[in-house]
């Protein structure tokens, strides 16, 4: 009937995309706490913090402490986000996250300009720099990120060769350092994808070079978020970054509306129910979900800890039979 | 690349749905503003009232002013909803509404015996009772819905073969009084759908009654309404209900997270984004689903009219260039 997979795996970013975005503060145990709750889950994988300067992300100023904080659980690699060498050794120093590297490139060259006051083309040689840095340190890089892959509010609709060429220039820098680039992440940074457009540009992408994995980093400020996974589903994705309870956001997009990452247990919720296994356990992840909003204190956009899990009706009937 | 369709139909419930639902009261004056202005954009199909007991609905104690007070627009339907000849009276005692009747089918006995205290066998009972009564008042009836058709609260899973089984029965009904059937209507009046079981079922009906259009209605409680509707998409459904901004909700189905109707204007946007035209203007759409919001008094679950429409965000690149 499809190309589901037969499994997924979902890389938890509420915290790092929550505490970077909400207005806060937020103290520190609350998100330790937080982050405490989503080890329990079942999640393979869960970025905790980024370490940039607190001047520009508020938020972020604990990111030492909230790693010095939480407590590892078996099996779970806890990742952090860093744009440069300081952060990087911050990751290093904390002696408790699991470090690797990436390659990023953006495609729409307006929203570089804006977001890292870069062209295009300094930023092709920042990632020269980034990858001699991660030589320097030891650390291992097989992943490379594209960010705006699917349209730009400041550029509008990004060609599918101009995505390809950005692919093979990813390709080409990690040529030049023996690097094995196993998964390129295609990010819909500003929510412009829809479904079709993710099937046309994960094809072409799958087509022109099959040896990568593709993940997809889905944001949801249109509600397009979990169609568009259900897409990526049907094409065989089987990486997905989330955010439970929808946590976060990007503050540099520009829109009243900015949501963010497609909502951790809505789309387990979709997996589960179509048959693909997640690994992780819905209940315990909406008790995550639920506890997420109690940790900024609003209202938060997922739909399944509100309306609560089918498994559960499901037992109900079986009791009441 | 798929079977989307070129065109679709959306049938605009938001009015029934949402005034039936909020715990109000909402000024009639305000109920009209909202289908007056639904009126300016494009739809073809507007679902304005329900013609029930006001004790049973105490926001549709109104109805038939609310009728009596909106303007119609030109090529537009106006519908209302009832349930029995007092209702079908009222309706057609309006002069405004353009009135059908429909079969009104429920897989799960047990959701029937909660919401209508009848059983299967009663409600079928009951459809020849309700062609009867179409039949004196000279209405015609070319459409059926099934409720619960991907599963029910208090039932669980719907098995494929009893939902082929209801429409055959409805066939049955509607060749005893020589209707002519063109469209049934698959209610996931629960929000037991996934995009997976969504093409399961839709295919099985397909499959089996090549003859009936398929029409869909999704309720977003877990999130999934959108996916849902891609997934009716690629299975060649041309037909939906939904409700601008995602008012309303059932009432009956005991759930907190009680969710309206997939929105209008996020499924209007995913259309048209992927080629499908709707013959709706988004802006005007989501003017209206902005006034929805304070119609009701609080933000509604809609996305598309709170991050923006892409169209918008192309003009302003191009103005820029």
């Amino acid at each position: 009937m499809s190309d589901l997979p037969k499994s997924v795996r979902i890389n938890e970013e509420g915290p790092r995309e929550g505490f970077q975005f909400e207005k806060g503060p937020i103290p520190t145990a609350r998100k330790i706490e937080l982050i405490d709750s989503l080890g329990r889950t079942g999640l393979k994988q869960i970025q905790t913090v980024s370490f940039v300067p607190p001047k520009n992300v508020p938020g972020m100023a604990d990111a030492d402490e909230v790693v010095q904080g939480f407590t590892r659980a078996a099996g779970v690699r806890y990742t952090g986000l860093w744009l440069n060498d300081k952060g990087l050794a911050r990751a290093l120093a904390s002696g408790k996250l699991d470090v690797k590297g990436s390659l990023s490139l953006t495609a729409s060259e307006k929203f570089l300009r804006r977001n890292q006051k870069r062209t295009l083309k300094e930023n092709i040689e920042a990632q020269h720099a980034m990858v001699k840095m991660y030589q320097e340190y030891k650390v291992p890089v097989d992943r490379a990120g594209l960010m705006a892959a699917f349209g730009c509010n400041f550029e509008g609709d990004i060609p599918i060769p101009h995505i390809l060429d950005m692919i093979r220039q990813m390709l080409d820098i990690a040529a030049q350092y023996q690097l094995d680039l196993k998964v390129v992440s295609l990010a819909d940074t500003m929510a412009w994808a829809t479904p079709l457009s993710i099937k046309r540009v994960v094809g072409a992408v799958r087509e022109k070079f099959p040896q990568l994995q593709i993940s997809l980093h889905l944001h949801d400020t249109r509600g397009m978020g979990i169609a568009n996974a259900y897409a990526g589903l049907e094409m065989g994705v089987s990486i997905f970054d989330a955010a439970v309870a929808g946590l976060g956001g990007c503050p540099f997009a520009a829109h009243s509306g900015a949501a963010g990452n497609v909502c951790t247990e809505d789309l387990v919720f979709m997996c589960e129910e179509m048959g693909i296994d997640t690994g992780i356990e819905l209940e315990k992840l909406i008790e995550s979900a639920l506890l997420a909003e109690r940790v900024v204190g609003h209202p938060l956009p997922g739909c399944v800890a509100k309306g609560g899990t089918l498994d559960r009706l499901r037992q109900k009937i079986r009791e009441a039979a």
